[in-house]
């Protein structure tokens, strides 16, 4: 697993009152389907309902009371590393709270949590490229 | 306040532990006073106790059941800097649960949460330089 963090994902109680402050705030950012994506340097900083995340994470608060409301992401170049990358995680110890399968938005993906309960999403999402650097971009939502 | 996010720091309930977590992933950190510094792209993620973490957000469990065990950071150019972003999310909404000061590392910092409760530090520490582009590098703890 490289040293990288491409997304962090804020769940929130309601999006458009938290993207409103955070463009009071001077942030510009784009929203697709309830989901705004804000460009922070080199990674992404996400807002999305807080219930959806949880679900998304497969931390429902049923079954993960301390859920931190909070998801980081790192991202990878193909499906078979989002399978590699949930192994070796899961040999190190994490808890695998969504195996890696197909997502809603045409990529693939999984989900752990490290010993405290940090979540981690690892994720190949065609739509979002990353860079020789592991930089990942927002990509232009409004292209054909 | 510019769109980027200097350190993220995971509040964990022993630092070895989750070091030698990731560590088992292959990262490789730098530990200073029982705080773990791994660089992770443009940024540093940190492994800190939560406890500690929380009490320097002016997050102690009892004012804010819903700590979320992450604090993001964002590092400024200087004091000035750091007081003006504070000013600036207060304007916008944010509640303050550390008025900008001296911090122990010699710096200056405030921290403050979005509406959702989300911890953000504005920081000033002259011990992590910033570069041109926003981001933040771990500095060499091992020299003179």
């Amino acid at each position: 697993m490289e040293q990288r963090v491409s997304l962090i994902t804020l769940g929130v109680a309601d999006v458009r009152r938290a993207r409103a402050f955070y463009e009071r705030l001077g942030w510009r950012g784009h929203e697709v389907q309830e989901t705004v994506f804000f460009q922070a340097g080199r990674l992404v900083l996400v807002l999305w309902g807080r219930d959806k995340l949880a679900l998304d994470c497969g931390l429902t608060d049923d079954r993960a009371p301390s859920f931190d409301g909070i998801a980081l992401a790192h991202n990878v170049r193909s499906d078979a590393d989002v399978d590699a990358v949930m192994a070796a995680a899961e040999r190190a110890g994490a808890t695998v709270t969504k195996a890696p399968a197909k997502t809603f938005y045409g990529g693939y993906a999984g989900v752990f949590t490290d010993p405290d309960g940090h979540a981690w999403e690892i994720a190949h999402n065609p739509g979002f490229p990353i860079e020789e650097d592991g930089s990942v971009t927002v990509p232009d939502f409004s292209a054909p």
